[in-house]
């Protein structure tokens, strides 16, 4: 067989569809964002990111940076290890017992990534609870789909944040079978919220474990950046809560938060956390100091849902159509990956506008859009000119107003 | 069922056979490396690490060090998003140069991690080349094995570093299907290294691609750090080098380097690099530092290989067994799980010594080992220190001697 042809005519096929992924080469800047240098073909200059997920800015905080400095000064660049072999660093144990406390659970435990949190921890729950069924939500993330699909259990996937559907899925099967309820709180690309009180409702009934993702809800809901459980008072009732470092607390990593016998038993079974090299301490301290702070300071999350609210006024009061849902994400649709992505390239070629299309696989075919992140740092001239070029090229390419 | 009973009795289980895992929790310093302070139940004190694989010390590293300050100054803690979405950082494409160029490449890829690279890169390859079939050595890495799996391909595995055998079971398959051979260059356990001109002749014959992992000989091996491949001329044979800069780079992340059409592949359509926050920009600016510095300068790799050499050489004269092998890994073989973490808490509680026992499932139950990696900054006091606290133990419990 010849490899090298085979990989460009399957690279070849996404160019045909317009959804080959042609990544923008960013180069952030402290004290400017939203503002980034793109580094383009003409050179470099300055963009207005719209789309970043570091969603209040923390990546640029000065506690955040601070306290990276210096455990970079104190402990040096990276772990030297896994946890295990002469990888754990004083910072993990630091970072593994603020989580726990934000989540109001007895432990936590962390991972290089949400993803791997997510795969690491659903397979292992799947695959070692004996006879364990996953029931999953229809528009889980790619992480908790190849999680569940490594564990090979039975699965049952139920229709988007339906519990109804979910009781009749339960309902049908073995009552004497373990069983686990994956979940997200704030679902990503169209930023609907999971009902999670009745999702935990049917779990008591049914017996059933709940894990629920809140990757796009920490540091951003409840009173103390506790995710949408926390605002609405149901940390306790969840069994697992994953969560990431990446976005909302502007650094990276992935972690679980839930009752100590239970993260003990992910850390000592799950490939993904055993045999790979623990996140750099540095890394660890500025999460630390980026949950902390959130903790204390809800000025961040109130500030991003007043420009979120203005933004959606704008963008209405243009025509420019987008989906209406309960939290900061705010979806322009397009409708067509070849669309999407020539609005994408004119925002950045005329306007100095920095947003991604989003196409296939991330979201369904006929759904393509432009997913839009404004963070507590996007001024009302920064998205008078975001809703000023989009109506620009809606007006020009005639492209459907909202009602 | 009871969940929480059923982890507890799970864990009991871990802690019968001697395999619970205690991570020791510690605190690096730069400019002291490798001493840690470490923080056990009676407190902080000092320790010498003897089993870190940040194998060069470059973790402490001042050109490392400062790089990442200056990233961290200029472009803040996170990428703020997944490298399609706004996540991908001006350090991340030099980076990618830069691993491109180590490994005589047209391009590389780089992932949160080692594991995730090779989970993600194998997972990808096997599941998309149509018909696929995997060879893969006995004793491949964990994130190797999981990454075959989760394809669901045919796959074969072959005896540890056997020629003769991968050649007797490409022979019984299909000729006209695609072939993958995975394997490692330096194994981190026994610390043998590959026959990889013989793998490639045997590829070469069978049409097949070569896929090697070097994350334990990138920095460590060839005149610029390139690895066993580089050392032995033989990167032009391989279809793909995978590679970690967790350890003798010091940082954190993973990396595949190959054809631009082959990581183009990866990249556009591997779940684990698409779905998942990418590296900071202040990782990626202390990986390119630590590349940059190792290619130029062979005196970190020589200076460690005389460490290497004068441990085996007091080893040998105080009679403690250890694993011969053509590596800087020294194994000293206990056999046993208990004795294994027995000698290693003896070690830490009274020499101030931290080396981590290796345990099933990371080694077969049998070969239960202390596996001590010098670096560069041991000194001959630290080499003594350690061989008589070893011999010490070794002739009070009346261990098994090396002939
Ligand atoms: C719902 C969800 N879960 C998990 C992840 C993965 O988290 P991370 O970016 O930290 O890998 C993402 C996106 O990145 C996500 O959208
Ligand atoms: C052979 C091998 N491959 C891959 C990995 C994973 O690399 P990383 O630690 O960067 O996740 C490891 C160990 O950690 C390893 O020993």
């Amino acid at each position: 067989m010849d490899f090298e042809s085979f990989f460009r005519s399957e690279l070849d096929g996404l160019r045909r569809e317009g959804r080959y992924r042609v990544f923008a080469d960013l180069e952030r800047q402290v004290g400017r964002f939203p503002t980034a240098t793109y580094h383009g073909e003409s050179g470099p200059r300055d963009v207005t990111v719209w789309c970043s997920n570091d969603y209040l800015g923390m990546g640029q905080h000065p506690k955040v940076l601070a306290a990276m400095h210096q455990a970079l000064d104190g402990s040096g660049a990276g772990a030297g290890g896994t946890r295990n072999i002469g990888g754990t660093n004083h910072y993990h144990v630091l970072l593994e017992r603020e989580l726990a406390d934000l989540h109001g659970k007895e432990a936590a435990l962390i991972f290089n990534s949400g993803y791997m949190a997510n795969w690491a921890a659903l397979s292992t729950l799947a695959a070692r609870i004996p006879g364990c069924i996953v029931l999953t939500d229809a528009l889980n993330h790619a992480s908790m789909i190849e999680g569940i699909r490594h564990s090979r259990v039975e699965k049952h996937i139920f229709a988007h944040n339906d519990p109804a559907d979910l009781r009749r899925k339960l309902a049908a099967l073995d009552p004497s079978r373990p069983k686990l309820i994956a979940f997200e709180s704030v679902y990503s690309m169209d930023g609907d919220i999971a009902p999670i009180a009745e999702f935990c409702d049917i779990a008591e009934e049914f017996g059933a474990m709940t894990y629920c993702d809140e990757v796009h809800a920490v540091g951003l809901y409840g009173p103390r950046g506790g995710g949408v459980s926390e605002r609405e008072g149901l940390t306790d009732r969840l069994t697992l809560i994953q969560g990431t470092l990446a976005k909302a607390y502007g650094v990276i990593g992935g972690y679980v938060a839930g009752s100590a016998a239970l993260c003990d038993f992910i850390r000592s079974f799950a490939s993904g956390f055993i045999f790979s090299s623990s996140l750099p301490p540095a890394v660890a301290a500025g999460a630390i100091a980026a949950i902390a702070h959130l903790k204390e300071s809800p000025a961040e999350r109130e500030r991003q849902q007043d420009r979120v609210q203005a933004l959606r006024r704008k963008l209405d009061a243009a025509g420019i159509p987008h989906l209406e849902n309960p939290s900061h994400i705010v979806p322009v649709m397009v409708g067509e990956a070849k669309a999407c992505k020539a609005i994408s390239d004119e925002l950045l070629a005329r306007f100095d506008i920095y947003v991604q299309p989003i196409n296939y696989p991330t979201v369904p075919r006929g759904t393509e859009r432009l997913r839009i992140t404004p963070s507590p740092f996007h001024s009302d001239a920064d998205i008078d000119a975001l809703v000023a070029a989009l109506g620009a090229i809606w007006a020009r390419d005639g492209l459907k107003r909202a009602a």
